[in-house]
Parts: C-alpha cells; sequence; structure tokens
C-alpha cells in the first residue's frame, strides 16, 4: 500500500461513519444505515467513474476498501452513545481526509485518462463531494457541502492545481492533500463561509425599527 | 419466455404500479405518473447495469417489458377509487414478487460477469430496490425500503446465496425466489422490522420528571 | 457552429441560469449556485449519454458551453435583483428554447445509434427535462417538470415525431424544434396543464355541511 492508500482507507472510513450517522439521525434501520454508509464512501468514486468512464471493477477490485467501511459502520452502530458525540468531533478532521484523499484521487484518475483542466477539477470535485451529496439525497435533506463551511472549493482548487501544474510526483500530491486538509480545517475553525446571495427581497439590508420578524 | 422472465415481468408491472400511485398521491400529472411509474420499474436495473457494466442496449430491447410497465401505468391512472385501494392490497404480494425477480436477476447478471460476492450482493440489492429508491426521491420523500419492514434485507441474502453457494441451475434459483417472497410476506405480516437505532439523547431512557420537552 | 449548436448553446446559459436562481433562492453558497447551474445545463445530457451509451469524452470537448454555462451563472450571482427579476420572465422563452434544443438533440444522439423509437422518445425527454429534475432534487424540492404547465410531454412527442417520421433534414428537425417552443409557451402562457387525479378521498366531490377538516 502506498501513502495515498492509506490515506484513501481513512477517508472512505470517515465517509462511511458520517452517512452511518446521517441514517441514524434519521432513524433508518441497520440496513439503511449500511447503505447509506456504502453510499456515502463509495458514491462520490462510483459517480466520478461514469463521468470520465473509468472500468466498474476497478470498483469491485477494492474489497478492502469495502470490508473496511462496513466494519466502520458496523462499529458505529452498537456503540455506546457518549463514544459516537466524541467520534464526531473527530469525524470533522477524517472527513478532511476524506475530501483531501478523495480530492487528490479523483484529479489523478482523470489526468490519467488525459482529459482536460476542467475535467480534472470536476473529478476532482466530485469524487471529494460526490458522496457527502448522495448521502444527504437518500437522507431526504438538503446537500449540506452546497451550504456549509468551505467545503467543495478546496476540492476544486486541488483538481486546478493538479491539472494546470501538472503535479505528477509523490511529495507534489501530499502537498496538495495537506494543503486541501488544513484548509477545510481552517474553514471549519474559523467558520469560513463563502459568499452567498438571497433573492428574498430585503437582503441588502435590515429592516427599519420596529418592522416585525 | 422462461419462468424467469414471467416472474420479471409480473414484477415490472408491480413496481411501475406502485410508482405511478405514489406518483397520484403526490398530486403529479399524467406524464409525472408515468415517469415515476417507469422509473420505479426500470430505474434499479439501469443503477445495476451502471454498476456492473451492462450494455445499456439490453434494456432498450426489452420492448415487452416497457409496454407491459406503461399499459399497466395507464390503467391505474384511469381506474376507479375503489379498485386502487382493493389493488394496493394486493399490490404488496406483487411487488414481493418483483423484489424477488429482480434480486435473482441482478444476481445472475453479476455472476455471469464473473464479479466477486460482494458485488453479487450489491447487484442483487440495488436490482431489488434501487426503482423504489428512485421513486421516492422523485416523489420528495425518504426511500421507504431502508426504514420500513424488512425488505432489501431479503435480496442481500439472496445475492449472498446465489454467489456463495453458487446456485446456477432453475430450481435452486427458484427457490431462492420462492423463499425471498415468502420473507418478504412474513416480514409485512408480522412487522418484521430491523434494529435501529435513535442518535436523540434520551433513547436509552426516560427523562426524570419535570424535565422540559 | 450549425444553427442546432447554437441554438442548444441558447438552451445550456438558460438552464444554467435556472439552476442558479434555484440554488440562489436556497440560499445555497457561490458553489453551490455554481454546481446547482452546471447539473440543471449539463445533467440532462449525461443521464442521456448514459442511458444510451455516448462516449462521455463528447462531454468534456464540449468547453464553449461549458465556459458559457460557467459565465452566466457568474453573472446572474453579481446581478442586481431588479434584473434577475426582469430576466426570470425572459427566462421561461429561453428556458423552452433549451428545452426544444436539448429534446431534438438528445433525439438525433439516440437516432444515429439506431436505437428503437422508445428510446428515441424517452432520450428526447431525459434530454430536455433530465437537468431539470436533478436541479430540483439537490435544491430539496419535488421536479417541477412532472407538476407543472405542460413541459416534459412536448419533448416526449418530438422524439416520437423524429424516431417515427425519420425526419433528419436540418429544416424538419427546425420545424421540430419550433413547434416545441410554441407549445411550451402556448401551455405556459395559457395555463395549460395535463390532467391528474388525487388519490385523496374526497376527490370526486366537496364534503357535506358540516363536516370537520
Amino acid at each position: 500500500m502506498d501513502i495515498f492508500e492509506i490515506l484513501g482507507l481513512v477517508g472512505t472510513i470517515a465517509f462511511a461513519v458520517s452517512g452511518a450517522i446521517v441514517a441514524m439521525e434519521e432513524e433508518y434501520d441497520i440496513l439503511g444505515v449500511f447503505v447509506l454508509g456504502m453510499a456515502t464512501a463509495f458514491g462520490g468514486g462510483i459517480v466520478r467513474n461514469l463521468l470520465i468512464e473509468i472500468d466498474m471493477s476497478v470498483f469491485w477490485s477494492q474489497g478492502l476498501y469495502l470490508g473496511a467501511a462496513a466494519l466502520a459502520i458496523l462499529i458505529v452502530f452498537v456503540l455506546p452513545l457518549p463514544f459516537i458525540t466524541q467520534w464526531m468531533r473527530a469525524l470533522v478532521f477524517f472527513d478532511a481526509i476524506g475530501l483531501a484523499a478523495f480530492a487528490v484521487q479523483g484529479a489523478m484518475y482523470a489526468v490519467e485518462k488525459a482529459f482536460p483542466v476542467t475535467a480534472v477539477m470536476v473529478a476532482a470535485m466530485l469524487t471529494g463531494i460526490g458522496g457527502g451529496m448522495i448521502r444527504d439525497l437518500l437522507a431526504g435533506r438538503k446537500p449540506l457541502v452546497l451550504r456549509d463551511e468551505i467545503y467543495a472549493l478546496w476540492a476544486l482548487i486541488a483538481g486546478l492545481a493538479i491539472g494546470l501544474l501538472k503535479l505528477r510526483s509523490t511529495w507534489e500530491l501530499l502537498a496538495v492533500f495537506g494543503l486541501v486538509v488544513l484548509f477545510r480545517m481552517l474553514s471549519v475553525h474559523y467558520k469560513w463561509k463563502l459568499p452567498r446571495r438571497s433573492l428574498r427581497s430585503g437582503d441588502a439590508g435590515s429592516a427599519g425599527p420596529g418592522a416585525g420578524g
């Protein structure tokens, strides 16, 4: 196993756990918890594979990842509540590792297939955020990755850097990985959010005094 | 037509009807009813085809299934309400046939392609439940198959049996089919549910007296 | 660029703008606005490509379309509110152009691949409405195209005409295109809706006097 396979494994487990926790919050049964966990862990990669035409047998050959994700989901399902609460704090960090590892991995696949830079960016972003989007859809929620503290942007920038600067060496890719983790954690810590604008009237200022809520 | 094609046809019709009824419950127009019905009938197979790389032309060649599903949807749309109410009871049984036929069919496809046992299980389950999940997503509902009386599990077990025990003969596959129908109907009748756990505080016991909601 | 590429470009931009506006209505951040805009503009084509097995490299080679959609989303994001309000009226017309151009394009792809007429119809409809459906799913809404003034039907009929009458010349296809735009605009103007039926009891008449809600 090289370093990226190890990081990918950590990310897979983190994503599987996050899917399992969302499913438990929605009171899905154990199989629903399992399906949501697996969909979160592997959904991003599957969407990316479809978009840049990677053979699906690659997916099915990664038995170690499938097994590790399944085991992690099972453990979360039986873990006492205080442990889960504690884990949820650590989860933000592991999830950042997943985001970074998947973004780098997605970009590398697109580069290998000689797709243009736009495709490298999309592959990096979709691999990073696709699982979380599928998780939220299956849980009947609006995709958090499109509204929360800055998340998808770091995967997109990672794809841009890898595609544009033609980063290929392990050290360069590890640097990209580290920067994605760092900026994601900074985003969470300082509550960085991307600009948004409301289309409701009155978004340009506060209402006058005495105005009802 | 062999026995599995006939069972698959029954299942396709049952799934199409279930999609049409959900769409009518959501007050979709006739074309929406049609789209939801067809998506329910064929969505599971399409997702499976993408995941285990079956040629899509197989899908388009099944004119009989497409026509039967379309006709069934049309009939449901014009049927008087009392008939639909009665049908809904029979529907649980037909739906179980669909679940079983699709699970066996999905597993057989994955076996033919020499995928590993995990892929056989996933193919069986996704073919069985994928249509229902897409139906619920398109209707803005949380996927029922992940929360309701035991459903997806029987498809998963069918895939495991077929993949692990290398069941190939018509009789063996028919036995698996029959067991899935049987256990699904038992699940509905006895309201068998898989364990679930809530993450809300207080799931382990009641709050003390005087505690606010 | 031939006439269909120009119409497809107009449609792509209109769809991208509609996705961006929905995302802003849901208070997504700028990247969410971007993702929803791009998913609306290209989602229908991607679903169609998967279903009729068009090589994805075709998708990635259309740099002009990707760039135009991205630019349109950016402009909408910074545009003052009154402009957007005005644009939303024009948008119905541009969106009709997108529906028509995408339906014709989808049908042509399916015809090229020698798929049967049913597949031509589905390809036309999915290319036309798929983006809007994905947009609504990602925004946590029920797909509007399945409930609103007649929309998907015109794409379906365009596919039927092209598949059945074997329309191939530019003039024939332009006529289909024009008719889809015309009938879509008529549907909006006269509020044409397809029949629907409710499954709630009492849909056949009002409750008697004094009946509680």
